[in-house]
């Protein structure tokens, strides 16, 4: 028996690229080692009244064999189900996702023609920021989302990022972010890339800001081989990096965890065409390669892959290609694939074949437990006041007034009031509007003497007092870490 | 006595290059009409230990006049000071930034050579999002960042937008985001652009997912010219497009407020230049062009642009542009244009010249309060339950167990424990890593009994009872408006 394998076709056009796909590894002697098994999700699922969008079957498969591959699924508009995607990533933990991004012979691009060539890796954190998904209305007029970022959900992330940079012989990784505006949450995201960096002395490392990347990979693409991302950053900037190879449908991605792993085309389900015999597997088909790789089988996805690349080379492309002569169909794409099994292109884009051609893969045991990962295990903590958000369209001054009141006779003091992050009181401008939704700050009074010594009780008596007169929408204990503020300054402060 | 203007030179190359646009500005006869009025921001403020990085004496200038001409600034790395140029935006309410994109003669870029042109115009929401820097350490392992986003914010950018556009003959607007993922907030930035779209029938309109924006962004840039985004995505968009038209150095930008407009260059100081006049003055140019023409000096605005043009088309460049031929000095590049006052370029870029050269200016009246901005003013919410974070190393289970016990006897059942987003109690995957820190559910037993029955002090009681026992990070109410519920369901819930 082969190493068991989720298979996951998708909606719309993923049937019969995954039956292209299935073909060429069927050709390539793939599948005598490997058992593909059939789950049911996407949908199917979805219109059959399950707002996850797959079955328990298919749950039981995933978690039972640890690996999925996966085509094009969509998410149902309105109706509030979330992505499959985004759901099959966070409730099996594959915290990283991998893609690689390369110009490919015959793929007609600007940077193609301009002769800039493009080879680079992207590693995204997969689970926490925005991605949490957790938001609330607060008041009337404002919604608020959580972007939650975690010690240990970095270092997952860039340990593996530094594993694979190792591991293909990468010798310089960035990380991006946006921690010049994002000072706590992504600078903890750029601290745990330099802590994880020192374990990996044959490897450069560089950080650059988000904003600046994206002009960089527009005007040298070049320059980079291995980026290492938040979740939404990421996200932007691989279909950016789709682009520059010429768009998602060149692009493979996998989804790493330490037990489960997803390997998936993410391109779209392309209803308009579905059917018809016309899509381009060539997306899919790099994720299996990906799949290959993962499982040890070097030999089978190095011969693959100089099979596409000669068919490409030779000019045979899908329509969704930019290229010379006329396009096939996905079949007969396929077929030229297959026929090309052997052979090698003869551009630079040639894959040395390794000789490793067996699969190694310990299914997962399945855990008791959700594993509790830690970072910062030491740090000691103390509360010194909170932030309370409060509903309510009086001035910034009667607001000031009245909870100064309220603060009367307790250990703490109204220090700063913001709107929008921008502090109203007890200085700023008359020019910064505001909207219905105010934070409150209130600090210990005489933190030389009270600092250490309450615990959270007293700020919760405060919020009830809070909460007896104004609308409360959220609260916040300030704390210092280690004798380090665990909060920022607001705009002005 | 002409229209007073605060200006700001700025750091690094900022004071040269500021130089040469006045040069510029006065051989066309713009002086005549505006009194620049300098100002003190910046490093050299920081520098004196003010962390503002703003005098005294240049707010009041800026908000007596309401216009700001600014070179770049830097922000001091560590220390806590925040980027002057967001502080300006937010205290001053500067909610859109305006930005132009336009391929120019004469500078080599990959789409230039491809034949691809680049003409299009970027609205970012300039106050909200992340920008707001609200950050807390919530656990040891777990830094939050709150996104915020209000429908009058939403508002006043897309009105802005619609503006103008149909003041510039823009018949179509894209709104970019992210609203597949962060359905709540960037929902609303959605829905607030279409309802603001309804006013403008002659003008057609799109959305587009971020990711597949800044893919097409680098496949076919020609089918874009306007798109209005929120904060961090419209950041990371406008370097993007900044690259496709050659960089920083030939992009302008307008940060546009009801009352004080702040028109600068996005560039860096460019330290390593600084002094050696050898800067490329064109951001700045241009930037300084879309003051004129915010005063409505639409003459003089053409005569620039057109000499900036044909002087670029001549190959005439700083050493920062690829270009023909050798690289000039700042003050050359700037007398090369004032050369070309009155001439056009040959290329179909010449700019018409209309007949409009007087400024017309109303310098802000300074408000007594702040304004207060709101949009669903008749909206009725009722409390259902709330939201606790929590911090804990316990199993998912245990902690159920626990608040299970602590719920007993209140008007709320524990209906969801998530982690990072993703659901862990009652249902869930094993598979699921968890960090220090949770997020509790709780809901009125009995909605169809107590829901508008209750405010939110029974909310405020129950979160007393869990600290008791638990250290709490966060607090949130949850409530219904006009009936729906203003929270998002848990990954996998």
């Amino acid at each position: 028996m082969g190493v068991q394998i989720a298979l996951a076709p998708g909606d719309g056009i993923g049937p019969e690229i995954m039956d292209a796909c299935i073909r060429i590894f069927a050709a390539a002697g793939v599948t005598e080692h490997l058992d593909f098994i059939p789950v049911d999700m996407g949908e199917r699922v979805f219109a059959a009244g399950d707002a996850r969008g797959i079955t328990d079957e298919a749950v039981e498969t995933i978690e039972r064999t640890g690996l999925v591959y996966k085509g094009p699924m969509g998410t149902p508009i309105g109706g509030g189900g979330k992505s499959i995607n985004v759901t099959l990533r966070k409730t099996f933990g594959a915290f990283a996702n991998l893609r690689h991004f390369q110009s490919l012979p015959g793929v007609d691009t600007v940077f193609s023609r301009a002769g800039v060539p493009v080879d680079m890796y992207i590693v995204r954190e997969n689970i926490e920021d925005t991605y949490g998904g957790i938001e609330h209305r607060l008041t009337n007029d404002v919604i608020e989302c959580k972007r939650l970022i975690s010690a240990p959900g970095c270092d997952q992330v860039h340990h593996f990022a530094f594993q694979t940079a190792a591991s293909l012989g990468i010798t310089k990784v960035h990380c991006a972010h946006k921690a010049n505006i994002m000072k706590m949450t992504d600078g903890l995201f750029l601290e745990r890339f330099r802590a994880e960096a020192q374990h990996y002395p044959g490897i450069e490392i560089a950080d650059i800001i988000i904003d600046a990347l994206c002009m960089n990979l527009v005007l040298k693409p070049q320059e980079y081989r291995m980026i290492v991302l938040p979740n939404l950053q990421g996200d932007i900037v691989s279909d950016l990096a789709a682009g520059l190879v010429g768009g998602l449908g060149f692009a493979p991605s996998a989804n790493i965890g330490d037990h489960i792993s997803i390997f998936e085309a993410v391109h779209g389900t392309a209803p308009d065409i579905a059917g018809k015999g016309v899509a381009n597997p060539t997306s899919l088909l790099l994720s299996g390669l990906m799949l290959l790789r993962y499982l040890g089988m070097l030999k089978q996805a190095a011969i693959i892959e100089n099979a596409l690349l000669a068919a490409l080379e030779a000019g045979i492309h899908t329509g969704d290609v930019k290229g010379k002569g006329e396009p096939v169909g996905t079949d007969a794409f396929a077929g030229a694939i297959i026929d090309r099994l052997g052979t090698t292109p003869k551009g630079k884009e040639a894959r040395p074949v390794p000789t490793a051609a067996t699969p190694n893969h310990t299914p997962p045991v399945r855990p008791h437990v959700n594993k509790l990962m830690r970072t910062f295990e030491t740090v000691h903590s103390t509360h010194c006041g909170c932030d309370i958000y409060i509903g309510t369209t009086i001035t910034p001054l009667e607001l000031a007034q009245r909870l100064e009141r309220i603060a009367q006779g307790t250990a703490f003091k109204l220090t700063m009031i913001s709107n929008r992050g921008t502090q109203v009181w007890p200085s700023g401008s008359p020019y910064t509007e505001v909207v219905d939704y105010y934070r409150v700050r209130f600090e210990l009074r005489d933190p030389a003497v009270m600092l250490g010594q309450i615990g959270q009780m007293p700020t919760i008596h405060l919020l009830t007092k809070v909460a007896e007169k104004f609308e409360v929408t959220d609260f916040q204990p300030l704390k210092m870490f280690d004798g380090r503020p665990g909060f920022s300054r607001a705009q002005g402060q």
